[in-house]
């Protein structure tokens, strides 16, 4: 029992969020009760506003408030490399790294025959057409590394080779720091093929 | 980078949730990016209506949407007993065991001279107050089983004990289900010491 239904409301609602259980909403119920109303409204507001302000970029399909993405104006962007991912919470792993500085191209999904999402519901057309225009160089495919994913990277590279654009597709293997004991045998199997010269 | 800045307020704002780290702060965004705009606004007003809603109770000190908590108005609750807990999270573990029928009195802390909190710091005299007015038969400390609990109880059993009124504490000992190899030394000393006959 909770003395006060407007918590209960709250503890149904902050239960819904990705990987909030009972415990998690609890907390995070009383430590609204006990914060200031400031950093309250501040957490409503936020919620709010990225409904009202994020859209999706008209040419890379990546969350932007404006009509293109922030990328886009970025005089440091390398235009001529394209890092085809599935979904707009891809790049952000990607961008972390430092280590990509050209444009994305979200496609919304992955191919998946069984749930019925086939080419027509990603935005591969889209793409297509952005390499026509574009001077665009490479291709990177950095869709997942499951059978969606790879799926959809094959599907793509038969589209791509024939336009004479360098393609590659993300590295599987080992994760850094990771050892061999813990490693499944897909993941290893991969690490050794792909093996390279020291 | 984030390609929109409203999505780096949200994520900002929720990083400051309680066991919310940069991971489940980016999950939880894109949820709320790809839910309905409804979903979203439910949960920001849930929010800020607890904060405008919900107050102390101002006899046993517990959240409360009315001047006194909702538990005063339930016939099925035993006015002769009283729990005494130190903060409002505390009551609702107690509530689930579904095997206290009395009311609470929450104290708003714990007695912790090293904090500087000292007993004009709780709410102690009206705790004395409700004990004087109200036919309490037995009050159940159940302040935490920590140094600072432990401290409270202490100083709440030599207020209470002249009163003649029945006083009891949480017992402490092996959880249910628990296994006695990895009790640690100072549980299982007090579970030999509170034994019980069979």
């Amino acid at each position: 029992m909770q003395s006060a239904p407007s918590i209960q409301i709250l503890l149904d609602e902050l239960e819904r969020m990705p990987g909030i259980g009972a415990k998690s909403a609890q907390r995070i119920a009383y430590w609204v009760l006990n914060s200031e109303r400031a950093t309250a409204e501040r957490l409503a507001e936020a919620i709010v506003e990225v409904k009202d302000k994020v859209h999706f970029c008209s040419t890379c399909f990546n969350y932007a408030e404006d009509e293109l993405c922030a990328l886009w104006a970025s005089p440091a962007r390398d235009q001529s490399i394209l890092c085809v991912v599935s979904e707009p919470r891809d790049s952000p792993p990607i961008e972390r790294t430092g280590t990509f500085k050209g444009l994305y191209h979200v496609l919304g999904g992955e191919l998946s025959p069984l749930s019925g999402i086939g080419p027509d519901d990603l935005h591969i057309t889209e793409l297509m057409k952005r390499l026509g225009i574009n001077e665009v160089q490479e291709v990177i495919i950095a869709t997942n590394s499951n059978v969606e994913g790879e799926t959809t990277a094959s599907y793509l590279a038969r589209l791509i080779r024939p336009l004479g654009i360098k393609l590659t597709r993300l590295a599987s293997g080992l994760p850094v720091g990771g050892e061999l004991e813990y490693a499944d045998e897909v993941t290893l199997g991969r690490a050794i093929e792909s093996r390279r010269e020291l």
